[in-house]
């Protein structure tokens, strides 16, 4: 640990960017790589790395444009309806068949096309030889395709840093080419460094830590117009570390070394780079992903420089460092225009805070609900790549911010493109498996509907609903004084909305606890022991509803219960929490339970139902969903899970006014 | 001929799909392709075939987030700013070393971060034991990242029928899988015909056509997700064709026939389908490309068909047939919503006629002018290949509408980002090759500005100003009262637009002659000569202004010129009117005869403006294209080539209010 560099010292993005494009630029590498001719057929998608100016004129020679007869005009000038003319056919004219595509004959300057003729197969008039019949007279040029119509020699095609598309193959083939100059595509070396990292598809053991940072930026780096190598895994070992780095850096022209880049005891990344060439940046004030780290690498024996890019262990942080990064110099070497995403604007759901000094990039859901675009914050963890996956696009906070307050207006950077978020159903509420299921079959079946789903409990959807936030909530919330779910709740917070109340499905809920339940939990009064240890569910969520009343009809306190105080916020997270060893026991749903081999023991049961404001009931968008609740097949796969009873599925509790 | 049929039978686009959907639901082929199990390092960009439901939670145990000390938080309790804590180091507690990722020991709760510690080398509370040191309480699970935080065991991690991206398979390589299960790729043969077609690259002569529709169309399909087989060459004879297609129909999902779908006398493929199972559609009322053939073959000894889509020849019928017909197939196969491109709203610039009864697809440039975005409509032949290299959308016109007014409002399906246009500077006016080189240095240093220019005449590009269609205008407009250029007619086209007109290049005007000039033409009056044949410029044009001007002064009239009436847009068509023998003179620039090697008399010089509203001359869009009037490297490329005169480049002639 005598090695250790406690901290970091964060720079300014654009500082960060600057300071390598600078050393690129003084070792003459921030241009286009050099050109290369390849074949069309291999050239799609590909940067031009020179304008592309016609060699040949398309046409190259006047054509027909029709199937018909080659004729002069002027011998048509005299024919109308009632005095029809008649050219013989004779391949020196004054006509002679030609196909589409044909050369025009040297003497003729018009095409008529075939449907507007009469053959007249063996003419009097001239001496017995086929000869075609007209009723109208022909402009000269009249259906042909004049030499260069499409395209003249010299003239420019298509500029240098253009992204090669199909048709733009299809031109430069018709000007008389079979290959093309393109960018050589940049060649990244992707290196995995770390003694905890084991091969994807590995069984794990608890440390083991499954290396895809590689996955990602390599087919990140293809996306992009590179050429990504993935290296074997690196134990932190500097020598070996070293030797790769030194090795990929001969053979590439980017070096992206995963990890060992933030200042722990076994970070060898800095010490590499520094003992290799130039240490540039050690740390980025971006978020996720400030300990990056930028070189340039001195190739021996020669005046050859290779950037080195340490890009962060998280995965969340690795893939943006990507899009950050790497992306624009990528984009800068193919000479092409780095990658601008669509944005949208939209309205930020919650309170976010964001720490001063530091560019967070911040994960976030948008959906489209009632005229509005909402932008709701996904978990920030550096370490979620689910988060990134949910996404559906990043707002920027610039770092002299503090953050933003619910109802800011903000600038979204897609992922998915407008038409999809018009097709995404928003849902935020209780979570429930069957609503997985309900995403799962839209996307089967669904015309193309999408759902969102977020999990805040069931009194948090009825406040996004309230702040018009979402399309529908799921909701099971057991009012103590009726006995009945979700009624009174709707009633105090949506006043001022007409909702429909349907039943998603009715539901066992009970204790999680660990297999075989060594400690013989049974009852509620059970928490109460001092040997078991409770996780609870997040204020607001039903669960914690259920819990409240049910340990308050026996007359147990929150404080005698050890552990209520730690909150998950789904049911897949408490049986987590079970399973792992954490907590003894959890309420939720058998589902949650048997996904994770743990016991369950029935307690009660509850009714899960979607409340949906009415003018979204009549939606088309929410269509398909609804329709899902009268589909047999999803209606037994609900089933078919564990402690699910689909008999009220569909049932409209109640329109309120 | 006897084959021959003349007489498509054009179906509505709608119907045309619908009998394909139905005669593949027939027999149940309308629905995705079978799965395959692929390692995740080759799965980007391919669909999902089922959901992906996590098997593992990661992290898959409670994972340190931080370098720091492993802790139980209650250990911490006590600990503030003036009673610091001291807690041995030691495996089982109370404190331990944890790098980042780390396992949490069984006995911890919390780490503490490196950061926020003292090492205490060797405590003597705890016996001589190294020691951490610290001043502040933690809460449990401080700096953990517990079991699931990303995703647990069992929940949906991404829904069937998804487009995999690099952070989707580092999400599916996380929750424990090696490999994916996704749709395998529709396999496409491509079959060119035709006995005229010769391989792109080829040395041509009269007749011979590039075929480069399947390279067009392979590129379509794979960038759609498709395997593309391009098939070789077949000439146009009927057992030949029905070998290859037949061929084809045992290994492929579809058959691509390119041409000989129309109803010449050489057009087999209607015929080959009808000899190899059954022909479902022979024309489809759209333009381009009402020739579309579709069909399904029935396989010898199997009960398997194979859906068969005969392609029109024309380049632009092909590619648009592929995006209509091929592109929503293959999608379909693949389980992925058809691609749907963004689309933007924008006013037509001219008036078109469309027949009615046809649904249209019509090419046009897009550009943001002014507050408003206007769509101009770009040649609508369907053999010109490069007005869909040039077009930044289609604007589809239904086959109950017969065209459009200026003015009207459109949707515009885009082929380029709506970044894209807004960084495009439209040229609306006179064509010059040093707007070609302008395109190409923009493209090159522009900092992603582009120019799109149309070819409608100096007069036309100042009615395309006035209208608030274009950014400039290249003119060169003779005024004969006075001798000078365009002031004139400036004050006269756009009395109520302050412009500034800014000189782009003096140029010669001359004579474009066949080689060694054989018929000696060497001044305006010898085109009134009986051997000599004119192509002219069309009317509003700057060089016609100037052949009128010229001719009016040496008392030549317009019918004593053989071809005043044929006239061509630009000064490459004209040149190439005469390299092809339609014509043997034409008056025009000196670098347009070079271009295709013919000889030049010159006659006149002229000045070459360009005519900007104010209110683009200091908008950051035009600051590039500006900014060459005096780049080193563009005015040398300009005077490098004939004819051209850089010294009065950038000039600014008049500032008209």
């Amino acid at each position: 640990m005598s090695q250790r560099q406690i901290y970091l010292n964060d720079i300014p993005l654009d500082e960060a960017r600057q300071r390598l494009t600078q050393a690129l630029t003084e070792v003459g590498r921030w241009q286009p790589l050099p050109a290369e001719s390849i074949p069309l057929d291999q050239a799609l998608g590909r940067v031009t790395a020179a304008p592309v100016w016609a060699k040949l004129s398309s046409p190259h020679y006047h054509a027909a444009a029709m199937d018909g007869y080659a004729v002069r005009a002027r011998d048509t000038d005299s024919a109308n309806e009632s005095r029809p003319v008649q050219l013989a056919l004779d391949p020196s004219g004054p006509a002679q068949y030609v196909d589409t595509g044909d050369p025009l004959p040297a003497w003729a300057d018009a095409v008529i096309p075939i449907e507007n003729i009469q053959l007249i197969p063996q003419s009097a008039i001239h001496n017995l030889q086929s000869a075609i019949e007209l009723r109208a007279s022909l402009t000269p040029w009249s259906h042909v395709r004049p030499m260069g119509e499409d395209m003249v020699a010299t003239e420019l095609v298509l500029p240098a840093n253009h992204v090669l598309r199909p048709v733009d193959l299809g031109a430069i083939a018709g000007c008389g080419y079979g290959v093309v100059a393109v960018r050589r595509q940049p060649r990244v070396a992707i290196i995995p460094t770390g003694s905890e990292l084991v091969p994807i598809g590995s069984e794990v053991k608890a440390g083991d830590i499954l290396e895809y940072n590689s996955l990602v930026l390599a087919a990140q780096v293809q996306q992009w117009g590179g050429l990504p190598a993935r290296y074997p895994i690196v134990p932190d070992d500097f020598d070996r570390i070293k030797t790769a780095v030194a090795e990929a850096a001969t053979t590439h022209d980017l070096v992206l070394l995963n990890a060992g880049s933030s200042a722990g005891s076994e970070d060898f990344s800095a010490r590499v780079v520094e003992s290799l060439g130039t240490l540039l940046v050690h740390g980025v004030a971006v978020r996720p992903g400030h300990p990056v780290i930028m070189g340039m690498l001195q190739l021996p024996m020669t005046h050859y420089q290779c950037p080195i890019i340490g890009v962060p262990g998280y995965p969340v942080s690795a893939a943006l460092t990507g899009e950050i990064f790497v992306e624009p110099l990528l984009a800068k070497w193919l000479g092409r225009a780095p990658q601008s995403p669509p944005t949208l604007d939209a309205t930020i759901t919650r309170k976010v805070l964001s720490p001063l000094g530091d560019d967070e990039y911040m994960r976030v859901t948008v959906g489209r609900v009632g005229g509005r675009v909402v932008a709701t914050p996904l978990a920030r963890g550096a370490g979620v790549i689910s988060s990134l996956v949910r996404a559906d696009g990043i707002v920027r906070i610039p770092r002299h911010h503090e953050g933003l307050n619910a109802g800011d207006n903000v600038t979204v950077h897609l992922y998915r493109s407008p038409d999809d978020l018009a097709r995404t159903i928003v849902a935020i509420g209780s979570h429930d498996l069957t609503l997985d299921l309900m995403a799962q079959f839209l996307a089967e079946k669904g015309g193309g509907m999408r759902l969102s789903s977020a999990n805040v409990g069931s009194q948090g959807g009825l406040v996004a609903l309230r702040r018009g936030e979402a399309h529908l909530a799921g909701s099971h919330l057991l009012d103590p004084d009726t006995g009945d779910y979700n009624l009174s709740y709707i009633r105090k917070y949506l006043p001022d909305t007409p909702v429909t109340l349907i039943t998603l499905v009715g539901r066992e809920q009970g204790l999680i606890t660990k297999p075989g339940n060594p400690k013989q939990i049974r009852t509620l009064a059970d928490l109460a022991r001092a040997d078991v240890t409770f996780v609870n569910r997040q204020r607001g969520a039903g669960t914690r509803v259920l819990l409240d009343f049910e340990i308050g009809k026996i007359g147990l306190k929150p404080e005698e219960i050890k552990g209520y105080e730690r909150e998950e916020y789904t049911h897949l997270a408490v049986a987590a929490a079970v399973a792992s060893g954490v907590a003894d026991a959890g309420l939720g749903i058998a589902a949650a339970a048997r996904a994770l081999s743990l016991d369950f023991v029935p307690l009660f049961k509850e009714r899960y139902d979607l409340v949906i404001p009415r003018e979204y009931v009549i939606a088309p968008l929410l269509r398909p969903l609804l329709d899902l609740l009268h589909d047999v097949d999803f209606r037994a796969q609900v089933a078919a899970r564990p402690g699910y009873d689909v008999t009220p599925m569909g049932n409209v509790v109640a329109e309120i006014a």
